[in-house]
């Protein structure tokens, strides 16, 4: 368990360092990829969800494998999206782009509770995973509300 | 770099690990799921493919980090082909579920390529790199065209 978590937080390490290594050849790569990367994540997080909700049994296993996905590919999109990647098949508002710092402080603070809930998966405990997943969810909703058009 | 090395076996060995705790409510959305995660997938597995080829200058580092992650998404798309999914906005062809053994055989070689390229870029060579790239790519190719449509 201990490894595991060692290999996650390596492995989040190593996403933290990706954007510089990250390149799109045309604005609607990008929109693919981050759209990609936002739905990986959140089939993973949703299914941390239902058990924090009580919609399916806890199960700790599930739990820990869930959360350290979701976790780790919280870290991708930020990279896919670079300037001219609002129009096309995309709901990014302009204030991505127009109010940069806020958007990069909404994202650090979504990376930062999805590491939260995959340290809270590792306990095993239904009640850390319930503490934790909501302030996450929150942090979703929050950036949705800001910088995605409904 | 070896700390690197252990975190990413010890995520593939977790995402191995993952079908099981894989669900989906309906058919589409593992659909969605699995394009999701090709996409994700291919677009580090490309920019490890451009420095291979040659197309853009080598970079250790960014092939490192792209290879892995290539590697980890590896494991994902393969929990999200369930009975039923075979319809929809799907390139899919009905071989996947009913030669499932020859799927999943070609999966089990793309991982494995996957794996070795992600251990070559980890060389720092690019000879290395290109060697290994080759057979990874053929896995996509020989996968796309027994089981995807055109």
């Amino acid at each position: 368990m201990k490894k595991l978590v060692t290999a996650a937080s390596a492995l989040l390490a190593l996403m933290l360092a990706l954007p510089a290594a990250a390149q799109f050849a045309k604005p609607e790569d990008a929109i693919k990829y981050r759209k990609a990367s936002f739905t990986v994540m959140g089939a993973h997080f949703g299914r941390v969800g239902a058990m924090a909700a009580g919609r399916v049994p806890y199960d700790a296993k599930a739990a820990a494998e869930n959360a350290d996905i979701a976790a780790a590919m919280s870290k991708l999109p930020w990279a896919a999206f670079p300037e001219g990647s609002d129009k096309g098949e995309t709901r990014a508002k302009p204030e991505i782009w127009k109010d940069s710092a806020k958007f990069k402080e909404a994202a650090d603070k979504m990376q930062a509770e999805l590491t939260k809930v995959a340290a809270a998966a590792k306990t095993g405990n239904a009640d850390a995973l319930k503490t934790a997943f909501g302030p996450a969810a929150a942090t979703c909703k929050g950036c949705h509300d800001n910088f995605r058009k409904d």
